[in-house]
């Protein structure tokens, strides 16, 4: 990709667009705002890297009078991140996010609470297509943790992924298994305690949902993701299937929180999101003939 | 206001900023807008003026390279007009709009479903401060009806507030009254009739909402705004108090809706919203010494 940075740049007012899950873009950014190319983009690896690369990427943007937009890092095109950015730039003093950013999850938390076993409902996502191809890495709560430490770091928190207190979907020993077919076959172990889990929080008239926290005052883990019992009344008690929620608790939001939520993930809804970051790059550009 | 165009017009990237509800603030935008100056407003009047009117006011902004901001007009700072703005132009079908939009008809509905009886609640709403001066501001719709042509316009629908099939929060009859203190003394007269609505909703298992929809593609009126019976499953049933809500139900999001809800009225979270525009007008003319 560094190669063709240079011709990219010949063209009036071009825009590098990421929609790749891929590691080791941040050089690419870098490179393409030295070029005076601006970048949209879908990846939350950059994004996720430890705080002083990631600072560097900004440095570059800044430095080049360049734009970074990554709207459907966090609820594909739901209004989050800019939402989020509009709180903190207007001085609002934000006390509490919380969220489901994984549509993955969100499907198996239902499928949990309709009595199906674990391991067969993980199996079903996978056919359906709702898995990464090994279902490890959603069941590890890895991309929520990112998604949570994105939306951290809005609040200029100086946190890395090691510092998010998280619990995996099933038990850790889960995880270490290569193969996937293996994996699902081994997931059958965790189908009672699963099952014991839901009926717990049922009997206390709880949903299992798998949730994460940001609270930037927090004497502990200001970044918290785990699977979690929340009450009938509670915003994420209503979510269905892969819906995606987020809620800003503020000073100013207080007494209501602002909440967004919808369907936060999937090739269309990603893909117009981009698009929209594209859109309004352009139409910045475009104010610039004045 | 026009007299001191052209002084502000020296500044470097000047911004007028209406934070009024005057009527005939259009003339000074479109002259605005020849001075070189951008606009951001919370003002809905201009945006409910006739059409011809209003696609006047758009075509001297982009003549001249103008941005004209007015997130405020409909929910305050919640991201509504800028996220119907990105369905829009991402070539999403926008179905079916549907929002509550008066913090005040909230607060009135949620004490009728409490059992208060409507003269009374609108009083205390309106010593709280709540309301209007004259309460009948409040209650004859026109607030909602206005925010919903807004929204219906961004669709690209051409309709103007004559348009709207309104049904007032009370009876019309009661709204011809121009004293404040006499209009609530006859209200009691409508007391009855209000109580035995909510009580024949409750009886259905239904609550109180004063809603607007709007529907591009409906045969008959394609703006909608009444007071309606609610299911419980309807989340518009969970709203308290004085929270805003809107829902876009689309191609895209058709399994789910882009929901976005929480405070929508209030001093603070209004002049929030109105600062968010201007920086990211500000924002914008940063991006130019590219």
């Amino acid at each position: 990709v560094l190669d063709v940075l240079p011709e990219l740049a010949r063209l009036p007012n071009p825009v590098l667009v990421d929609c790749t899950a891929a590691a080791g873009m941040e050089e690419v950014y870098v490179a393409a705002f030295g070029h005076g190319i601006n970048v949209v983009s879908a990846n939350k690896q950059p994004l996720a890297l430890p705080q002083a690369k990631r600072d560097a990427m900004h440095a570059a943007a800044r430095r080049h009078y360049r734009v970074y937009h990554y709207e459907t890092t966090v609820g594909a095109a739901l209004p989050v991140i800019e939402t989020l950015k509009n709180l903190v730039r207007t001085g609002d003093r934000v006390i509490k996010i919380e969220g489901a950013f994984s549509g993955t999850l969100g499907f198996l938390c239902e499928c949990l609470t309709m009595g199906e076993p674990l391991s067969g409902a993980v199996r079903r996502a996978k056919d359906l297509g709702y898995t990464e191809p090994h279902p490890r890495d959603d069941l590890s709560g890895l991309d929520v943790a990112r998604k949570a430490l994105i939306l951290a770091r809005e609040l200029g928190l100086r946190l890395d992924l090691s510092d998010v207190a998280l619990s995996p979907f099933v038990p850790a020993e889960f995880l270490a298994e290569d193969d996937p077919e293996k994996f699902l076959q081994d997931l059958v172990k965790a189908d009672g305690g699963m099952s014991a889990r839901v009926a717990a929080f049922k009997a206390e008239g709880k949903l299992l949902r798998y949730l994460a926290h940001i609270e930037p005052e927090a004497t502990g883990p200001k970044i918290t993701v785990a699977p979690v019992g929340v009450d009938a009344s509670h915003p994420a008690a209503t979510l269905r299937g892969a819906e995606a929620f987020v809620a800003f608790h503020t000073e100013r939001y207080s007494q209501f929180p602002l909440v967004v939520r919808g369907a936060g993930a999937g090739g269309d809804v990603t893909a117009a999101g981009v698009l929209a970051d594209i859109l309004r790059l352009a139409q910045n550009i475009r104010g610039r003939k004045g």
